[in-house]
């Protein structure tokens, strides 16, 4: 049983209140009939570990939570063997107490390269669609978010985000729910929604933008990022089975393709501002992330194709923005 | 549109908190749908009201906000004029800035006659089924109840406990919700439930005393109080049309049946614990309820019947216990 | 899988018509969900007797299908051996092929006593509640109803009806739903509904009541049957525990009170057309129904009392219409 | 109110049986609450039209139901007049009674294209999605489908469908149902399934593939036609705002993409059968569809091109099925 009592209570009265009408039954839901299988386990590492306030932490500029001095040799030993247990690591990387977990993704790069183009997250109630384990989202609420609620589907990010929770000492303002995005009611009611690495996924690219403009409020900012491809408005790519060994990949559109999208369901002022060849330094195996990555998932004698002979993986980052006057 | 976000963030973390999968979503239809159409009138009363810290309060021995002197004289005739919008008032008196609120009824005897048969209020989650405008939720508060929900399906109910509310300076611990007994979750979670005055109007008894065993805790006590007639087990009246002019009233058993009834639903310690036949001292036309009262009720040559001939009304308490082990 | 298409298309461009829009979901459930566990064993009952279009039957008189002389001593002794799987046998007699199911009730005479006093059959549409393994849906049809549909949520007596209308030949004009009434659409369409047998199971008699009337057209018959006991319209007994060893009876009112109940729920010209004390020749074990059965529930040196001390079982017939007027 | 219970009772037993879990509620909720503004008036003209059963009839070579001859002449202009009310006719032509309904489409020379590419209709149970008036349904039953059922969510469609049928005498084997796909269940039972003039209307036309999927039984075929345009399996169109100054107009897919799509799906012995650019012979404003058409839509200095310059209607048919072993 995840308890999820803090998120209703921190969003009771704010501008998020109409989730009430829905999450609490969903989440009730989740917790009867579909966790994964191995929720129970990731729930007792959840439950061995120490609630701490941590003496040092840094949101700002990496995620860290605690020095290695405030825990002693077991006790740090013992926090280790607890993590490992919630592996693959994928998203990060998390410094806490000591223990680096290098994940398979370098995400302060990503966040890195967007970063400069947004918004200031300053008193922003954020969605973070596709959240992963979390990582940006500390990194937005570091930034000076005011709320940040993240949604991701797969309940082994829930375990590593609240195993992170628990160790940062946060319980307010930083949220992950075990939900797809089109659980989610209308809510017109988020400063800015991201969507990183979710869109190809998607069976239905356009009814996605459509689903991220309705958690948006008027004049809200939207941060897409997605793989693509290079070409005009009228180049998409839709792999005839698999995409670098991933199954679930469905339309790689071109950047320009995309902003057309984009506008064509409403936003405005829709631009590109980056554009990025993924590096197997970027993404790789680690300690914490000991299956395939993306070397393998290149031809290795040409790694600018993927094994199934596509182009290898680019991601662009989009900026858009839900005019003022719409709902 | 009323705003019920106090109540959620009071009951998320609490025993109450599966009441969050069904409530919002419920009180949300109610107030797109629902609600009578003389609210909007109300609500503009409620809004008008000013939000008061009163210097004096009394909830131990009446329902009593603010002295007279902490109003000027106009805004006390104004306050007059607003809370008589709110006409009929049936349950109180209420004192409020030295305005008398004389009700119908004088709510304040039925709470004497059981006060001292029921379990102390202290630190105790209380429901009050068929609350009305909540005099008796304030004694329960005013007894030491650490928090004190009530549910009455009539708006004006509604109006007239968030009138009060407004001028007690209380958001915190005492809540009124316009839903049915029948539109709750199971809870199994309130120390005590009352069922004051609804039991008649139910056309199954037995539903309703299932109904309340289910928000019950185990070892949680029931204080049912209903209209009665005299005799043994087996005597139960249906009146074939009407009572007292009211033309909602299906069961009214004697109190052996009652009992008899309560007993077969699983309860335990059932006892009857005051009989009393209402006298037009307690139940009559005030200034504050001009319509028709218990006087225009009774058969003006025999006031022991009523207008059809039926016994006058006589009311019945019975406290009843769910038992410890059950669920 | 039971398969209900034969009904779906009997009353498509019926009056029964919106039954359609809620029946054949409910039981898709039903035969996905909700049947008793041993069903299978009946289905296979039911795949292995013959179709049958017997030389003989006459539902008129009895309800018997078939000679011995139709089928061979082999076939006979098979389809006994088979019928005897779908013990217990309550309600009968059914002469079937030479056998003789001597079911635990002679239901023939409970219709002996109640056909005189009810509108002929000729022509209607009838609804029968809580019809057991459906004898008297059988008579209804031989006194020349047009259609007969009849609804108990027990599977052992769906068996039991099919295995008789499979050996019938008639699959046209008689259906049996596991349904409850609760779960049917108000049809209001119905030219005769009974109820036998049904109203001491129910804990709120007056909703059954309301839930026969929206089944009746305006201008409708409704015959009830229930238990009863002696006394005036104030008598109500309920028993505190079990009644005759069944530990789900609720109410036993005197005829006059339930000729009170159904003047209050609407119904006109309501009479009592028949009183009469169950007695051991009525219902009994037989080799069909080998469990206990009458003679073990009364007091065996008293047999006017049960074991428990209460009335020996008095059943009474009551005849009601829904007004022409009415909806 | 529009009566589908002859669809009821048609169905009823066969593979479409599940198909009544639904149906009757949907078309029930359609019948109370989401039908056009105008329908009573088509309903009115429906119902004065004459049933007939014409001594004429051809749904071979054309739709033609009855001679001149077999009306008065006053009949015939009866007749003329309420089929004028049934403005605009798109798709045709149908000729009745000597009244040639000349509508906007030559959906006969569709119909020529592909008849020789698909599998026999002989025996088949066939779905059209998007059937419009259903000009294309006759065209199937007259080459010996056993069951036509249409779905269109345009309800002008239906009562044009209704008009058609109410003189063509048959009611058994043709239905059309005003749905969308995405509200029928997955039947799993078509052996043919249609779609044509739909996908380039889909916000996700993936998800429209899986919806045709669900109804074709195991070994079905699909036959379904859309706006593509010109290039290789990346080449994607998705018009900014209006094609041809229809506004929702999303994936207009090059043969070669919808090809892969197909695959993709799991669809087996995919081709491309015609592919054609429409006409202003093929689709133009007539007697019976005064509005605009397709020469409105092209641009005037270059026919090659929309009025907004992307390139001119052609239209694609694909023939694709699915594996004998999926569900």
């Amino acid at each position: 049983m995840m308890d999820f009592s803090n998120f209703y209570k921190r969003i009771a009265g704010t501008r998020l209140n109409h989730w009430l009408e829905s999450a609490p039954s969903q989440l009730a839901q989740w917790n009867k009939y579909h966790r994964n299988g191995k929720f129970p386990k990731w729930q007792k590492v959840l439950d061995k570990l120490p609630v701490r306030q941590p003496e040092f932490s840094d949101i700002q500029t990496q995620v860290a939570f605690g020095h290695a001095d405030e825990l002693s040799e077991g006790e740090q030993k013992k926090l280790h063997n607890l993590l490992k247990v919630l592996h693959p690591w994928r998203k990060g990387p998390f410094h806490l107490y000591g223990i680096h977990i290098d994940t398979e993704w370098r995400s302060d790069w990503k966040w890195d390269r967007l970063k400069q183009h947004i918004s200031p997250m300053k008193y922003r109630t954020v969605l973070d669609v596709g959240c992963g384990s979390g990582y940006h989202m500390w990194r937005m609420l570091g930034d000076g978010a005011e709320l940040v609620v993240g949604v991701d589907p797969s309940d082994l990010f829930l375990a590593q985000f609240e195993a992170v929770r628990k160790l940062s000492g946060n319980t307010q303002d930083i949220h992950l729910l075990p939900l797809g995005i089109q659980q989610l009611p209308s809510l017109h009611a988020f400063d800015t929604v991201f969507s990183m690495g979710v869109l190809y996924h998607r069976r239905s690219p356009i009814d996605h933008l459509f689903q991220l403009w309705d958690q948006l409020k008027a004049g809200g900012e939207l941060v897409l990022e997605t793989l693509v491809i290079d070409g005009d408005e009228n180049q998409v790519l839709v792999p005839s089975e698999r995409y670098g060994k991933m199954n679930n990949v469905w339309y790689l559109p071109s950047s320009a393709a995309l902003i057309l999208w984009l506008n064509k369901c409403g936003f405005v002022n829709v631009r590109l501002v980056d554009e990025d060849i993924t590096t197997t330094d970027e993404q790789r195996r680690t300690e914490w992330m000991t299956n395939e990555s993306l070397a393998d998932y290149l031809d290795p004698t040409d790694p600018s194709k993927t094994v199934e002979g596509y182009p290898a993986p680019k991601r662009a980052i989009i900026i858009a923005e839900k005019p003022n006057n719409e709902n």
